[in-house]
């Protein structure tokens, strides 16, 4: 019955724009459409449109003979479409009036209204791509950074599920020789070499940790990889700040216009999508650090990743000592670039004389004016390369869904189960529970298992119209 | 220059959706995105790609190797497109990040970015519609109600312009019989025959005024005829109200989403928008209308071309004359329809004998109930009947727009000096004069003369992307 439907639904943004996409999508997308669509070239079925082809004419309301619009019709024949259905994508032109008025002349003609993602939950029934792939196109669609639209193109094209499906098959290929022992039990033979099953079990353990590892990871690559601006005021913080943004200005000012209270601090360098975190607690000289704020600086500084701790290089005091330990204190466990700043004020001889007492601390720095723009780009690319220190970019899978994160955890729990009941020496039936268990849950991943409840879970935080 | 450049814009609604859509429109369109899709067919150009055929493949960013998005690609071969340039237009996922990835590897790659309007700005340069034709686009999008859709797909579709370009021909072919007088003016010959001339000149005199007169109709046609609802409390207005409303709820709900403060009280009867304007200064008994509120109520019906007077059916006053009277005094000059309410609540006998005490006087009336529904639907007949007697739907051509109207009424009295110059007998280089004023006039609106000026002027006003 489901697959019976046709379904209609504006898949292009809501509102006015110069034009607008309606697509219908089922059996009988064609026959619905022809009872509408009066062709400029001849008065034939869209069924004899050649696929792929763009066809111009009017919409029309047959009842009170007005036409609706102009439009340009393009004909997908079934399984060569997106969701495999036959599809008839018109494209009108964007008034709210016209866009309504075609809906309501498909429904009138027999097309139900798409529940949001119902297209996309389509393509996945018809197998056209698998569940961890449909998720991936309402990632991408709602991506607004590099990094968040990297794993969602990623995700979305199958590299992850190549990785799983790879698990998948090694196992199974146990799995049916432990059970195919199971079948001659009374000759007590052994036809999967339990050595092999282990070496097997622990690579998978290991790959399957990784992936969820990778959660975290792709959580912070989504959001932004968080930097703690540390400083006195009138260090130049926000001269630098402004550095940053502007470093790829289009992408931020976008950004700005449409969630500015939310992530307004954020810059792409490089590909890599950083949150720059304000802080604004340390006031005074930095003798007096452990007096003021420290409390909210601590705070802020706990929610980074890397601590970019802002010196003005004019006003250095000489107790390194005391100032690096003062640092040490705030940052624990944190990754720390001591900037020292405003080096256009200071002669080359002040600026060696600082180098030379500092340059016996172990921790990382780097001398620039942002003001000036000196230096800043090494700066830059020293952000860059801690960011990709800690989050290597191996080209490999990153985890971004909690939901594909829940079922790692599940996997990795049974494939532990098959590690240590292979040095117990349990039994095949045992066993073969336990690798079943693991690839039910690697299996719900991309949903070659699933339930009605998941899919509808899925699919209805979609946009309605893809 | 203008129409050697490439442009691209985004075309679909903004904001993140299903799909969007991006247009590259100009000479070196297939060149531009040829550098950065890939299909998924073959290595070819897009210059190959057969006309109105859809091509399957991905957008990529050469620099960094990334693949930004799976997209489909149509091809339109200038002239054969809406803006008569070579076309391409790019489906890609309506995620925000992509469209403007996409848009910013379009401008890396050689495109600017479309101003508004520019497509069309270009059909028209083009040859592809006239002035008045891409005016009807930008009214076609901005359309919200059936009316404001009917006159804007008419003008679109040309109905318009065909009309000014009979008359503009039948003048010009004069005008070339009197230039070609002036020619042979030292023989006194009279190629044009003046007679004939006269006749055409007051047709067309009256066709202007008929097209200029279509303009307030037009308006009160785009934003609704104007209803007042006028009644005391209690009476049943909101009941009534809501009836109206209901009719079309899907139209009405979706304009209440969209524009709720300003056309909250619009409905859709037959096809024809009506804008309810409800009264609230009459409290008490109709005996005291004169004393309460009368300034306010008169305001109101000013505003309205047709006043619906609500009646209790159940607290009829039995004073006619004086009744009818203080209604006519209110009204004056607005159509009354006397809507009597709550007839539910009235015995038969009753209902007779209101019917007999009203049936004397000469004003539209109606009996119904608004809350059970009943005779209402005569109502609204009667409602349409009327809305058509005052704006006859005789297919015509109906101007709404203030540039036409403008144009339309110098043109009209050049005309005029035409036909009083007939009358006394001018020279034939007056008369050449002003008949070639009537036809700039004529030629303005359609665009076959234009300034950069207007055209700068009535394009600002498209949205991007069309």
């Amino acid at each position: 019955m489901f697959r019976q439907s046709t379904i209609c639904a504006i898949s292009t943004a809501a509102g006015a724009g110069g034009i607008a996409v309606i697509r219908v999508c089922g059996e009988e997308a064609f026959t619905v459409v022809d009872k509408i669509f009066r062709s400029k070239r001849k008065n034939d079925s869209l069924k004899n449109q050649k696929p792929y082809m763009v066809g111009y004419g009017t919409i029309n309301d047959v009842k009170t003979n007005e036409t609706i619009d102009e439009v340009l019709v393009t004909v997908f024949h079934a399984p060569h479409s997106f969701t495999g259905d036959n599809t008839v994508e018109i494209a009108c032109h964007g008034s709210i009036y016209v866009q309504q008025e075609i809906l309501r002349l498909l429904v009138d003609n027999g097309c139900h209204l798409a529940q949001p993602g119902e297209f996309t939950m389509r393509a996945f029934v018809n197998g056209k791509m698998d569940l961890s792939q449909a998720e991936a196109v309402a990632d991408l669609i709602a991506s607004t950074t590099r990094a968040s639209h990297r794993m969602a193109i990623k995700q979305m094209r199958g590299g992850f599920s190549a990785e799983l499906q790879k698990l998948r098959t090694q196992l199974l290929d146990f799995v049916s020789l432990i059970e195919l022992e199971l079948d001659f039990s009374e000759e007590d033979v052994e036809f999967a070499d339990r050595k092999k099953l282990k070496n097997l079990a622990e690579n998978i353990e290991q790959h399957i940790s990784q992936l969820a590892d990778s959660f975290k990871a792709g959580n912070v690559l989504k959001n932004g990889i968080p930097i703690a601006l540390v400083g006195e005021t009138n260090v130049g913080k926000s001269t630098l700040l402004n550095m940053f943004l502007n470093e790829d200005k289009a992408i931020v000012s976008e950004i700005h216009g449409t969630t500015r209270d939310t992530i307004e601090d954020l810059a792409t360098i490089e590909g890599l999508t950083f949150r720059f975190i304000d802080t604004a607690g340390i006031r005074n000289t930095t003798d007096q650090i452990e007096i003021l704020g420290i409390e909210r600086t601590y705070q802020k500084i706990e929610q980074a990743e890397i601590v970019l701790w802002l010196v003005d290089s004019t006003a250095i005091n000489d107790d390194v000592e005391n100032f690096v330990g003062q640092i040490s204190e705030c940052t624990a466990g944190k990754k720390v670039i001591l900037v020292f700043n405003k080096i256009d004020k200071l002669s080359d001889e002040k600026l060696e004389y600082i180098k030379a007492i500092f340059d016996s601390t172990d921790m990382d720095k780097i001398y620039i004016s942002a003001k000036s723009r000196t230096n800043t780009d090494a700066l830059q690319k020293m952000l860059v390369k801690t960011a990709h220190y800690k989050y290597p970019d191996n080209n490999g899978v990153v985890v971004n869904n909690i939901r594909h994160y829940d079922a790692l955890l599940k996997a990795k729990e049974a494939i532990i189960r098959v590690i240590s009941g292979l040095d117990n020496n349990i039994s095949g039936d045992l066993l073969s529970q336990d690798i079943r268990e693991c690839m039910y849950h690697l299996g719900e991943i991309t949903g070659q298992i699933s339930t009605d409840e998941v899919l509808g879970n899925i699919f209805s935080k979609f946009c309605i119209g893809k």
